[in-house]
């Protein structure tokens, strides 16, 4: 239900003070977000032809600690909440030395990609997310 | 007081969906904070060796619109607030069709490079700042 | 036929060694191109649906200077060469001192989207580039 | 001798095509230099305070594949050849079908960061680096 992604800081995510810049945070989210989509085996086809999709509508990023070149981050995401058509994905980056980087709590909405406005979460999807939700 | 930087969107800028990423966006508000700082001639040399510097601690952002290949975007900066030790800088991004493509706030707290813990606003940097808050 | 446009180095486009990274030239030229593309009226239309498109085979880079935040760059792109289904963009980025940035050769090959497969360069495109070469 | 840097492909690196970017490439590289350093126990701190760092003159790549979402990536480093105060690396990218992705020949010269010019490579790091040299 949480997933663990584990990358390496490499050198072009530093700005010029020698840390990871804040915007490059919010990738690594993305990049943890899309593991959880992919370990819980959600059938939300992002860049493909599905009719249904999500939109980001709020990210809320704590940066509590800098991380640093050759440090190994483990992105930790779990859906956290679940409305009509939002949904809120918690999130965590943890480094090597156990220490909390950041925290993240980012909401989403389920959205037609024909019609182009936001939907109700499908019955069969909200089925599958349901008993993963983990507030 | 409130401070607009125009941009135009880089193809580079664009993500497998066609749109702006949403990572882009903190990096574009990162770039209205920098020009925020020198339009108002703020002493702020966040690159530089100066020991008082700023460390972000939440980024906070509502994903309104699309942003696309060649939508030119103002991105408004204001200081929205100030306590003892913590600002919060208000951000909005605008396009060319004057619809709201983003809105931000953004927390910092100031900080010593030299003691490395977080310090009170100097009075001299308060006496400066001050007038400039727009709630 | 000489395309320029004008940028300014942002915060993020740094590394930390305080002066923008060398992939970030490959952004900056490829911005560069579509400026040379939009300028010219060249009817490619590379993100949306058409059939013809171009593949960049090869980047050479020459990098001849630091660039650094706040520096005011022009990147000027010409057509340097047509062979029957290649092309090479000349480039360089030139600072607001006048000073030589960069200068860069890029190859492309006009592709088929639909074949998948390397294509000549059509009568009419071709008749609409020859004059704009300039080695 | 040969470093090999094994990486996946990250939603945030795809451009608007769904495929990375040519400029991430060059990322790529970097990432994959990094390694090749410190594998072969380089005795150069890019980042740090050393006087004796190393300036990037020209990148050649040559984009023989696409890349996309979830590939996962190898990238090969090697010493090809050294003058007098230059040296270039040999450089490919491989995917899990061992396809070859791009290869690329950098140059690069050793630099003093307090006389800022260029200098010939010190005997001691020669001869650390003459055995690694794989033409």
């Amino acid at each position: 239900m949480i997933s663990t992604l584990e990358i390496e800081v490499r050198s072009t995510e530093l700005d010029a003070l020698g840390h990871v810049n804040n915007a490059k945070y919010l990738e690594y989210l993305e990049w943890g977000r899309f593991e959880w989509v992919k370990e819980n085996g959600i059938p939300l086809d992002f860049f493909g032809t599905s009719r249904l999709s999500t939109v980001l509508v709020n990210t809320n990023v704590n940066y509590r600690r800098e991380a640093r070149l050759g440090d190994r981050l483990r992105i930790r995401s779990w859906l956290a909440e679940m409305g009509r058509s939002s949904f809120r994905v918690g999130q965590e980056i943890i480094n090597h030395r156990d220490e909390r980087v950041a925290d993240a709590m980012i909401t989403s909405v389920m959205y037609d990609t024909h019609t182009r406005t936001s939907v109700y979460i499908p019955d069969d999807l909200r089925a599958k997310l349901e008993p993963l939700v983990r507030p």
